[in-house]
């Protein structure tokens, strides 16, 4: 079972207007409401890849009981902890092609709820081969905390895949995260080192395997993808290009890599499964789905070499 | 007692945001939920003004949930029936001054609902003296839904003040509704008579009463108020003027003339009151709330005199 950790869930709504004008009250022709954040959008695609798997994080409020009740409609397994905070909402408008967020903050949460969150953890991550850790952490919550999260799943022999930035991605490396995956914007942030050329891209995956990753993978969107890994360094890139919408790409990606690794797939075939999943998702309008045509299509056209400065 | 019907009450959230633009995605600052629709707002200010009230209509979905956890919150009594449509949100993004609102369209009703709802509401109507029909109609329902509202009130001695426009206000007409109150906009649409004079503002309420009601109030905003009345044709004033958030203003004079009319007020006493109420409101930032000391204040300011053309 793969179990997507989404410490920051949220219920994604959209509005499609005709014509969106700030200062001016307007009717919404239509209104979709779906679970998201970034660990739903890595559950939701890894169950469209028939992947036995689950979701986990603090929900609460009635924002939190329609989050739940989209995940039940989806039959997608839940394990979510109930917290006082009231989950968070982000309402996309979109008008014309164009798209305007709004993202509420989540909740804060209190040490008990901490402390609950990973006691119910450790009683899931058990039955667990890979975990996927993604995205920011909660208010209220220590920098450290997806490194006890880390900490929990290798006592139970559980792998590991990360996608955070910044001072929680540091705090994590300490516990030495199996994989790290980020996007090249996150690594430069992060690393402080220049993602312009590949090199300096291999750079900072160096970096951040120095610092504790034992593998890690950055993703650059169009442009490919850059792997420090056990096998080598690996450069992956594309003839094809998908249009669309990059909303949750990053997460696809985490998903297909982690659908891999369970099948103890070597790296050139985790990087082109991955690779496959995001091209997929971006040809779809939400996140959390993949085209599987578009994402076959692009798995073929994916070529993976080995790095040679 | 007095029943506030609100048939297409809504989730009010509030987004306060640095500043607000189009197509990027930006974090909001402070949300700011609250049970909304005029309905609500008439009843809000009721209850302010520490009358007997309740508040019915159609509910349905975590929305509707979040909405009757407020209403709860407030203690303000609730009556509503729960329908399997969602209630609407309407989100309003704040940002220097400047408001934004997104409308979500409502539930649509099935005539099972409409038919449980008028037998609640039969039920309700027993223990009402005033009953308030505020607002647009639910999706589903025929324009003929206040006029049926209205039979029933009357069947039960209450006597009803309705505040719609358009058609499903002619359809009302036919039922002789107590009192109509609408705003100038309002009127012109509905009548079709230039409303930018006093006298095309009396000639319009004229019409109204013709055709069915037995008394009729046209607000002007800060230009005052106009009564089509069994005491003759009363034109109201102000010295001051209120600056402020207009939103909720209709509904909070919908509420002092309910107030002053359970009392049996005199009616230039019931415009004076309604009248002091509007302009509370305007000096609160959220609508179904009133500045009491703005009212008494405007209350003293204001001057009622028989219109003599």
């Amino acid at each position: 079972m793969i179990l997507a950790v989404c410490l920051n869930p949220a219920l994604d709504i959209t509005y499609d207007v005709p014509h969106f004008e700030i200062g001016v009250a307007q009717r919404v022709r239509q209104v979709t409401r779906r679970a998201g954040g970034k660990g739903v959008n890595v559950a939701s695609v890894l169950q469209s890849l028939g992947v036995d798997t689950a979701v986990s994080g603090p929900v609460g409020g009635a924002v939190g009981d329609e989050l739940i009740d989209d995940l039940r409609d989806r039959m997608l397994r839940s394990e979510f902890l109930r917290v006082d905070g009231s989950t968070r909402r982000t309402v996309t408008v979109v008008a014309g092609g164009e798209a305007t967020v709004l993202n509420e903050p989540g909740p804060q949460l209190t040490e008990a709820e901490w402390s609950a969150f990973t006691a119910q953890f450790a009683s899931i991550a058990r039955d667990a081969d890979i975990i996927t850790l993604s995205g920011s952490l909660p208010r209220g919550v220590a920098a450290s905390a997806y490194g006890e999260l880390i900490e929990i799943s290798h006592r139970h022999d559980a792998v590991v895949i990360l996608d955070c930035e910044g001072e929680p991605l540091v705090e994590a490396l300490h516990t030495a995260p199996d994989i790290v995956k980020i996007n090249v914007h996150e690594a430069a942030a992060t690393t402080l080192i220049e993602t312009d050329s590949t090199a300096g891209v291999f750079a900072a995956a160096e970096q951040l395997h120095v610092l504790g990753a034992a593998e890690v993978v950055i993703t650059r969107g169009a442009a490919g993808v850059v792997a420090h890994t056990r096998e080598g360094r690996l450069l992956g890139s594309t003839t094809r290009t998908v249009a669309g919408n990059p909303t949750g790409a990053g997460d696809a990606f985490t998903a297909g890599l982690a659908a891999a690794t369970a099948d103890s797939l070597p790296w050139p075939e985790r990087l082109r499964r991955a690779s496959a999943c995001a091209a997929g998702a971006v040809a779809r309008p939400v996140a959390g789905d993949v085209d599987p045509s578009i994402a076959r299509d692009h798995e073929r056209s994916t070529t993976i070499e080995e790095f040679t400065p």
